[in-house]
């Protein structure tokens, strides 16, 4: 970016996963920043992080520590974002909150900017990163959705363990070493930390990501439902989804079918998706190219590939979608969204 | 089982995976045999298995191991099947096949017990093993099918990398320890051995099992389309598959979305699930109780979980269903079916 105000940015979350790699983008991406604060809990306090050579000491999030601030960036859960949003709010400050605290308020725009930049003008003080198997998903399907119409999406996860957490990660890491030692394995912390059952990631596939809605639906699967909907600003698509956390560290992965409105060829789909911001077309079966989820982490990108019409329903269309859920799926989706509040200040 | 009459068995591919299960399932399964041949390639001929406390030689498949022989199993791969059954037929051997090479024959009954036994009457000389992926779908479904009317299917696996042979087994443990460890990876095996480009499968999602066909879905895809038309009899059933490969040992997860063709209430799709033969209903959001393939590995039954209404369409309903793929989706289904013909020539 280059432009000539710059900004007093927070980080709020900065020790955790989706914040570090908010804080590397804005500096890799060379944010306008004036002054960066880094803001944590009370428990990091402290502690030092390196941005641009500077070294930031980590200050305790109160309502006090946005004095000044005029961009923040959340992703310190969604208590921290309830509680300290309208804090920020009230020093004037547009806060980009990547939790699910105000993705569904009314008032509050939904953005993933392939998708619908123009939301964030109306925002009154919040912003929202939607959850990560969302953001991919809508980025992918905007093309078509806006060529061909679209009446249903039906989507299978494959989800990587990063989105639980660091302590996620060494989990399954763990439970993959003892398991090939031929030890027990005694899981802790997922599917859901804060539920009584676990069960082994390892070598396995968990159909639960966040607790169970009454309606037999989890949580995950309702946030991707309600964003879709949300996000694409239409409430008569049919979305189904079904949200399995799998061993892979990084990356995301979606099988995703797709009823059009209209009569599409196949080359203007992979031309469409080819063309798209944000999107790379991974679709080469004869030389067994398709989008993975090793290849996918650390990019910025959402990688799309077998691409192919259904055999039955002519307007049927199935594909496979990837990206680093930490990155587009969190981090980067929410630096996109201060870019343009950046760009739109300057 | 308990019968009078003994049988001359051979077993076709002894020291596969598949092969090894089946010579376990006669023994555990008490079949009533006579004797039992033990057939593989030339390369392995000579080695011994213990079968039931007795060390039987394997012998080299040739078409003279059939003098005698009444019903035979074979795991050894199409070429071996198309090669060698025409040859067992010749000597009035009943062959299960569990093959790709004659399931889609329309003089071969392709048989999941619990949907179909019926056919194996219609035989001539051949009985063929569906394939895993299928098996376990129609084994889940056919009480819907039967009590609701079915008009389409939407499914995504999670399939075990057992799928592809022990030597993809220890790729995929090699390959972890190695990511573990920091090393480099080179794939060699996964996704197809004899197509030049090879996937890291440790920590990633590899959507290709079989080749690519012409219309853009893979084999393996096909196979569960054209299989599952054929198994539940009836070419108006609309099938969609994305077949995926994951880091799973053993056992297949589904993600499976079907259309009835009238109004259910899901207390009566549960219960004919729990009802159902070779069926284990295990669904319980409330004690985060669904089915895992670490759990179904070495289990003979189809586990199904996470039922749910789509919450758009009334007739939609979606499931999570888990098996071994070696057992109920090989040499299971195959021993039952070897069971229902003894039964049958008691």
């Amino acid at each position: 970016m280059s432009n000539n105000k710059l900004f007093n940015v927070a980080v709020v979350g900065a020790t955790g996963a989706v914040g570090g790699q908010i804080i590397r983008l804005l500096s890799e991406r060379k944010f306008p920043i004036n002054e960066l604060k880094l803001l944590s809990s009370a428990r990091s306090a402290g502690q030092v992080i390196s941005f641009g050579g500077q070294d930031i000491v980590l200050e305790e999030a109160k309502p006090e520590s946005f004095d000044g601030v005029e961009i923040a960036l959340f992703s310190a859960g969604g208590d921290v974002s309830r509680e300290l949003i309208p804090h920020a709010i009230d020093r004037g400050v547009i806060c980009i909150d990547n939790t699910s605290a105000f993705r569904m308020d009314p008032d509050t725009p939904l953005v993933v900017p392939e998708v619908n930049v123009d939301k964030i003008n109306e925002h009154r003080g919040i912003i929202a990163n939607p959850n990560c198997s969302t953001i991919q998903l809508v980025a992918a399907l905007k093309p078509l959705y806006d060529r061909f119409g679209m009446s249903r999406i039906i989507v299978s996860t494959y989800q990587a363990v990063s989105g639980a957490g660091q302590n996620a990660i060494n989990e399954m890491l763990k439970q993959s070493k003892d398991v090939i030692a031929g030890d027990d394995v005694t899981p802790a912390i997922l599917p859901v930390s804060s539920l009584p059952v676990k069960h082994q990631i390892a070598f396995n596939a968990i159909p639960q990501i966040d607790k169970f809605t009454d309606n037999g639906f989890t949580f995950e699967e309702m946030k991707m439902i309600n964003e879709t909907k949300k996000i694409m600003d239409d409430e008569s698509l049919e979305v189904t989804t079904t949200c399995v956390r799998i061993p892979v560290v990084y990356g995301h992965s979606e099988s995703v079918y797709v009823e059009l409105k209209s009569d599409f060829e196949l080359d203007e789909v992979r031309e469409l998706l080819a063309n798209a911001p944000g999107i790379v077309l991974q679709d080469n079966p004869a030389e067994q190219l398709y989008p993975l989820a090793t290849e996918a982490a650390g990019k910025l990108e959402t990688f799309v590939g077998r691409v192919r019409r259904d055999l039955n329903n002519p307007r049927g269309l199935n594909m496979w979608i990837v990206s680093d859920n930490l990155l587009k799926g969190a981090a980067w989706n929410a630096v996109q969204i201060a870019e343009y509040i950046a760009l739109e200040q300057e």
